[in-house]
């Protein structure tokens, strides 16, 4: 009896219509009980079946020995009994043709190794064959059915946020606070330690949920880091994804191995990852609140622009600084709105923000905020009330309510406490988000719409199609390298490599010789540049490997000497195979980092930035992934400063082409070039770095880029 | 009758005996009634002398025509009567002897040229004569005797905290949350449009007040920044000062104009000034806010250590982030600690976070924090406490209120809402800060501490004497060009200038024709460096005044001759006066900047940072005032990032002599030295640019520091 094809597979997680309860109890406060009564306490129209061979009945229902005795097909089994006992019973399920099993219970990896084995125990018999939340969570609410199956305190309120928590208690935080505030839910999962069901599989479940209108994340671990940042793509694009990521300190101590990988912190890494699928990270349980409190009542913001109207001056300048600070913008009033509100302010009113003074009634409240709502270039309105002798907050709430829901949002911030409490309760009850303070709204309003702003060119963007690219060429040089074992280009191979793919590079050959180091300088003209040719040492100035500015062969002939000896001296001899001669460049602009690395999780990651002697004191710079679309390569552009010293269109171009080399030669592993300089209009590489991963890889098992451009 | 030599001249304002309320009215929500009703609810201890000459009497006191018929000496007046009666009654004060007034009325320079002519003629009576707080203020409240000379509503609780605000309606919010988070004050001040009394005078009050441990600032505009700069670093030493100043952006400083005619600074400058009088600027009323409730009720952190004792993993975890991301550190739990808590907690516990596990009852909250408490490592505690099924909120507030106030800070983190309540009130009661979320409560702590850090060094620092510079030459230069009634100093002056001050420069010698441009190259040995010598133009390069990297003769010649040509098309021939000429330097460090200019408000300005092309690119840098000590010298140092790549005693030995340079040379307005370059362990400038104060100035009235180093 397998589900319907139709179904998503955890439909009947969040949907079923008959439950077992196997560990249910009639002990006060064990969690068998409180789970028992939260299903019955609310409104749930299915079927509940408390397994314990223990009892005859639970809580007025019969009680079953076990899953098998269940007269009825079962949907969800919920399991609460000790950690040792689970795997059995999941066994037993699997028996009874179960797709789906919350374990409540916990004991399991964070109880160590014997927990683990459970673990293991558990997906030996439930692999492939049914899903599972859990172990060690509090279970999952669907306000709109009536489903709780959790053991909080409490249901929550219907909406259309889904909240999902890898912490049982922040749900329970999240669940007292939104039924003070007045926020509804959708569904509420805490999804524990992942031995199945993970963030992959909620996002796609919710992503297509119609009653979820946003996402909401608690996470500590990203798990299956792949089907997370898939999930998370496909679903961005239709509904707002919010995470509080956190553990930034414990990622932060690990040490990076990688060489170009030790310039991105993990940290760094995985926020670029949540920009690319689309996903706001935030950094602040203050932030989670306020974002929810905001996408429950109101509509994400279509742009920037803000009217704030306040009792106090105070109170708007604050927000006008969150909002300036923010890249928001203060709504310019149209002459017809600045006409409205002359009829009804003191001569000096200021347009913007709005003060409508300390003793404004709840009557010129409500037709400021009734002009307002007529605003066209408005896209957002901010009431800001301070309890002064003439305010009524209360009242003030109750006569702004009908301007609350037409097309742009609107925001509240009753600042106090006991006096303008009930004001507040009433701002919730008609879902108008009420913060604290005035410039937490503010922070919130911008995050929202920088964010919404993000996506829209993504939307439309198409993959870019570069014809310079000789594949082919690329393939040979690494395939000859491998036929020699070698996993280190020479500094001649790699730039041969990023030549092929159109990025210009500083004529380069190599000398076996003295007599060809300056047969080859004759021929670039004076100055050149020596440099040690090498097939085992990558750090040439190092090892005494590089000589500018060499005016005339004699110069070039000490130099060649000079390198020789003391690559001899400070390496061995057997290191030197030459050098390499290059004209000099004597130029005018900026030297720029272009790199490449691995990354464990993420795949091949795109690194560009400030390049040459100051790489690792300004560290200007920011990390991207492959395949780079023209909005991708301009945003890791402009996630620099040394960007704005470059042609735009040129650096583009370069970021491009990197981004194929990288994607269509899997093999490679890093990528350095460094310095790549910026002459005039265009860029050249005056040295570059080539890893390959070890060639006792299968080609197929390389890591691939993570992100697959959407198509249109 | 002259106020006793030993008061203060604001004592009258804040410890007044007889108080006059001129505007006192009988009619309900008048601010002439609210006052009289918060002077004569509270338990002020002496007389209150309404005074209107259309009443009797008022609320039952006695009421006087007018101030002069009152009898007996008033110590404070408060004045609440129309704007344009104000100066009139003003002169009637002055008449009678007063030294104190609060002006509440509103409608002077805020509403333009009129108000401002109001505003004009109370000085012209009052100047000198009697010192006044307003107007357009809330008025002042000394909890501790019972004095409300306010219109709020309500009175705040006696406490520790001087709560200073340029605007009402903060003052009311505040206020109303401060009743409820059990926050008291030591007084409460509407500083209003401060026509007299200003923020130096009231910081000066409050730093010699004994009741106030903490001043808390609300600022829109800083006013007499002498004034309160040279009060503030007098206060800062021993009291913490926490400023949330408003008005970064240009729109919130418009809005600012509107609301209190006042002008905002220069914001980065303003930030430097902050830090250098040791005042903690902060960005956003929560953590005004956060930092109240915790001064109020727990001393400063002495050291980043903090120990989270929690029943959940996620918020402390939260927390960990937090508090590693501002610097600060989990505490390395002792031996015997360790064992203490082997005897309570599960065989996994994890040595801090200190997970007590969701079924912690308050008696093992009360054991974990007892032992904590014995924790020598421990600079502090946040307890946090999320509901989950055996909590019990409040109990566990009540149980940990004995380890609350010994010797470190304990803060307190109860997540949710309405469980929590009656839990949070108690923490609030016992004067432990309880904080929604747990970072914010670490956000505050590892603030507060990294404060109160920076302060210490200072403590013991002198003031650095330095042998190198050579006073008399550089007046000797100023002098010169100032007889030639010159204000730019030509690049020769310049060097010259710095030089004796112990600034390394590259030799520069002036050549008028080909002939001493060859000569010198030949003396300095090639290649050279050639640059115009103008006495009009400072931006060589745009005339094509600078030819580098001439290897011989001829070179020098042929450049001679360009830059005379090119001088000559580019801007006419007068302002050719020859070029200099240097050795041009290869060397392979860094290119710096250091520079000096004058603000208006805060006198002379030190610039460091990132030099060269780059400098307007990556604005690695920061501002600082001389003098600079050996201190500031390296805190300026390590605002930058290139800092880190320079030899540490050179630079900070390179920046005291600059700061000299700048202190004892007034003259001096702007000075450029960009690039000064980095030369194994030393600095050289290439280049350098002074710019004169205008000749006509006084010398005595020139700029001069505003941050005179105190002394021991």
């Amino acid at each position: 009896m397998a589900p319907s094809r139709n179904l998503h597979p955890l439909e009947k997680m969040f949907t079923p219509q008959n439950i077992a309860v196997i560990g249910a109890s009639e002990r006060m406060h064990s969690v068998g009980h409180t789970l028992m009564r939260n299903l019955l306490a609310a409104s749930f129209g299915g079927n509940i079946y408390p397994v314990n061979p223990k009892h005859s009945s639970i809580l007025g229902k019969k009680c079953y020995p076990s899953i098998k005795s269940i007269p009825a097909q079962v949907d969800l089994a919920i399991i609460v009994t000790p950690a040792k006992t689970v795997p059995a019973i999941v066994a037993e399920c699997v028996e009874a043709h179960l797709f789906s099993v919350i374990i409540i219970s916990a004991g399991f990896k964070e109880a160590g190794a014997p927990g683990i084995a459970l673990e293991e125990q558990i997906l030996f018999h439930a692999r492939g064959r049914m899903r599972i939340i859990g172990p060690n969570c509090l279970g999952v609410m669907r306000p709109s059915t009536g489903l709780n199956a959790t053991f909080a305190h409490g249901m929550a309120l219907p909406g259309s946020i889904a909240f999902l928590s890898q912490s049982g208690a922040f749900c329970t935080a999240v669940l007292d606070w939104s039924l003070k505030e007045q926020v509804g839910f959708s569904s509420f999962v805490s999804i524990g330690s992942m031995i199945d069901v993970g963030w992959g599989d909620l996002l796609d479940y919710f992503g297509n949920d119609p009653e979820t209108k946003t996402i909401l994340i608690y996470m500590e671990s990203v798990g299956d880091a792949k089907a997370f940042l898939s999930a998370a793509l496909r679903v961005s694009y239709a509904k707002p994804i919010i995470l509080l990521k956190v553990g930034r300190s414990a990622e932060a101590a690990q040490a990076a191995i990688s060489h170009t990988g030790s310039l991105a912190g993990n940290d760094d890494l995985f926020s670029a990852a949540m920009q690319r699928v689309h996903v706001l990270r935030i950094d602040s349980i203050a932030e989670l609140f306020n974002m929810a409190n905001f996408l429950a009542k109101q509509p994400v913001p279509k742009g920037p622009h803000l009217t704030i109207i306040t009792n106090a001056g105070g109170p708007g300048v604050v927000a006008t600084d969150a909002l300036i600070g923010m890249g928001g913008q203060l709504t310019t009033l149209s002459p017809s709105t600045i006409g409205a509100f002359d009829a009804i302010l003191s001569p000096h009113w200021n347009p913007n923000p709005i003060d409508v003074l300390g003793d404004a009634s709840p009557e010129k409240y409500a037709k400021a905020a009734q002009i307002i709502s007529k605003e066209k270039a408005s896209e957002g309105t901010l009431v800001i009330l301070t309890p002064q002798d003439m305010t009524d907050p209360t009242k003030t709430a109750e006569f702004i309510k009908p301007y609350a829901h037409l097309q742009t949002p609107m925001m509240a911030s009753w600042m106090g406490c006991d006096s303008i409490e009930e004001g507040k309760d009433l701002l919730n009850q008609y879902q108008i988000p009420v913060f604290a303070y005035p410039d937490m709204a503010v922070n919130t309003f911008a995050s929202l719409w920088k964010h919404a702003k993000e996506q829209q060119p993504l939307k439309i963007e198409k993959t870019e199609h570069l014809d310079l690219c000789d594949f082919h060429k690329v393939e040979k040089i690494i395939q000859n390298a491998q036929a020699k074992n070698r996993t280190i280009l020479d500094e001649w191979e790699s730039k041969k490599i990023i030549q092929a793919y159109g990025i210009k590079t500083v004529p380069t050959e190599i000398a076996r010789n003295v007599d060809e180091a300056v047969e080859l300088a004759q021929k670039f003209g004076f100055p050149v540049v020596l440099k040690l040719f090498s097939l085992t040492i990558t750090h040439k100035a190092k090892v005494g490997g590089v000589k500018l500015n060499l005016n005339d062969a004699p110069a070039v002939i000490k130099a060649f000497r000079e390198i020789e000896s003391s690559v001899g001296q400070l390496a061995g001899p057997d290191h030197f195979q030459g050098v390499t001669v290059q004209p000099m460049i004597n130029w005018d602009g900026y030297e720029l980092l272009l790199g490449s690395m691995t990354d464990e999780q993420f795949g091949p990651v795109i690194l560009f930035g400030l390049g040459g002697k100051l790489v690792e004191i300004i560290k200007d710079r920011a990390v991207g992934f492959p395949p780079l679309t023209k909005i991708w390569a301009q945003r890791l552009m402009r996630q620099t400063k040394i960007d704005q010293a470059i042609n735009e269109s040129s650096l583009e171009q370069t970021l491009l082409q990197f981004s194929h080399l990288i994607v269509q030669h899997p093999w490679i592993k890093e990528c350095d070039i460094n310095p790549i300089i910026t002459l005039k209009d265009d860029l050249m590489a005056l040295d570059a770095r080539i890893i390959l991963h070890d060639a006792h890889h299968k080609k197929e098992d390389l890591p691939k880029p993570v992100f697959i451009q959407r198509k249109e």
